[in-house]
């Protein structure tokens, strides 16, 4: 059964504006920021988002501050009139979606391609190559350089900084993050406790296909073949959740039958690490709540997936 | 003629309700940062203020992200019940004084000890020095290398970080700084822009006292003696702008004479720079709107100062 098609608001001004009026109608509103080209994991974070607040606000942007130059912004998939119809099968529904052209284009002031000239050979995200005056970085320092911010230096910055803007924009009450991305979701908590942000903010649940992938827009540009071999993630997941409930808490034995799973089944390990659920610290012994963080490429496809081992 | 005493909040939650429940009267709110020590300069910016917003808040807070371990944090001066006495004394009057007692301790939760651990040898600023987790930053990263950013590293980062901290608990319409400060005020519009705050940044003039001294907290710390051989940096400064307006329009003879005067009278140079009103990029010659900004120390006192000179 469909609901209403939501609003759909591309102007950030409009935005503000219908956000502050819902507001001074004492409405709460929750967001929540995806890059777009929906799956049900997208779906179950707007459906804890219902949990929370009256409203709901999706953002659909895909952000390039968090792509360096030589990432796959360029063949990100999309399909926006999809995602709207996906939107309208969400029980309860969405009010607003938030589709915004390009959020790092001020206008071009006498000063910018100065700003730029000065700026030259700097070019780390595909905001700076595009080269439009851009210059205000959130970065959340030390965790942004763990798990996936290793082989993507840039991406915690570009994401907390895409964040910091939606939140200014939108001006939530809560914002809802999936923990499929779960440092995201980790640095995301840090960055609106340190500047004191005035949202909630929620982690909502890994969501998994009946195979046992982790859902991710980027699944589309797996081969049958492909996926099939990329099952190998999730079944070592699973399997040392098994074997630490067995007793087996040797994070190097544990991530060493995890890494020989997934390159026996034709994958390339970007990390497999171990942490603990709060810090993200690295951990050699699974002696507290931890999770299990793994990122692995299968064909041009990086996958990520994690599990959280709770002893 | 002294006004009703403000409102004294030192609590952040508590704040963000006072300014969400006059929001939601639709009351207007203009926000003055300070860090104490008023002078007739801050009682200015509460001034423009009052022109904007029906309410006032002003916040007074060392902010120990902008000084490095080797600054002048412990000596800066305070006199909180004279402040409040000077801010009585504003026509219009200051509805809140916002006066928290630290905004970078959040508790200490099980895995501040580590965070601290893992930061060690990294200690820049009098934040990271007291070891209680903060790890997020603004940086705006062009405009931040200038002027006192060559000096003093950190100083913009704290200040840019400090600042959105208070527009997320205050949550403003409009916040006022004075052009005094050129390069912060410059880089706070720079970051409301890029980060898409939404609160309307207003540049307040810079105030001198009757000698010519531009007004400034740290005045205090000078001698007598001090006090008259630094007004060779105001001296200066407005003899460089009759200079310019007398044809004179190469920058490095007018900073020659102005760090020639100003190292006369004992004083020593941090910087003199001539740069563009908008991108604060070095001037050769002044062929637009320009500004001429100066630091220097005269004993342990470092003072700056600047002068618009529009062509």
């Amino acid at each position: 059964m469909a609901n209403q098609e939501p609003l759909i608001i591309s102007d950030k001004d409009e935005m503000r504006k219908w956000s502050r009026t819902m507001r001074s109608q004492g409405k709460s509103i929750g967001l929540v920021p995806t890059m777009g080209f929906l799956h049900q994991g997208h779906l179950s974070l707007i459906q804890e988002s219902l949990k929370h607040t009256q409203l709901t606000v999706v953002s659909i942007y895909v952000n390039p501050g968090q792509f360096s130059p030589n990432e796959d912004l360029s063949t990100y998939p999309s399909d926006f009139l999809g995602d709207i119809r996906k939107l309208m099968s969400v029980p309860g529904g969405v009010n607003v979606v938030f589709h915004p052209k390009d959020l790092y284009d001020y206008g071009k002031g006498d000063d910018y391609e100065k700003m730029n000239g000065r700026e030259k050979g700097k070019i780390v995200s595909c905001v700076e190559k595009s080269g439009i005056g851009h210059e205000t970085w959130v970065r959340v320092e030390n965790l942004e350089k763990g798990l996936c911010g290793k082989s993507r230096p840039i991406f915690f910055r570009g994401v907390a900084t895409i964040v910091t803007k939606l939140f200014n924009i939108v001006e939530p009450d809560v914002a809802v993050f999936g923990k499929k991305d779960y440092l995201q979701w980790k640095i995301i908590q840090r960055m609106v406790r340190d500047l004191d942000f005035g949202v909630k903010v929620v982690g909502s649940e890994l969501m998994r296909d009946e195979d046992g992938l982790a859902m991710s827009s980027r699944n589309v540009h797996l081969s049958l073949d492909q996926r099939a071999k990329a099952l190998s993630i999730s079944k070592s997941l699973f399997k040392a959740k098994f074997a630490t409930e067995q007793g087996q808490v040797d994070c190097k034995e544990l991530k060493d039958s995890l890494i020989h799973a997934i390159q026996e089944a034709g994958g390339k390990i970007d990390y497999a690490e171990i942490v603990d659920q709060e810090n993200l610290e690295d951990l050699t012994e699974i002696n507290r709540p931890a999770v299990f963080c793994v990122a692995a490429w299968f064909g041009n496809v990086r996958l990520i997936d994690n599990m959280e081992i709770n002893v």
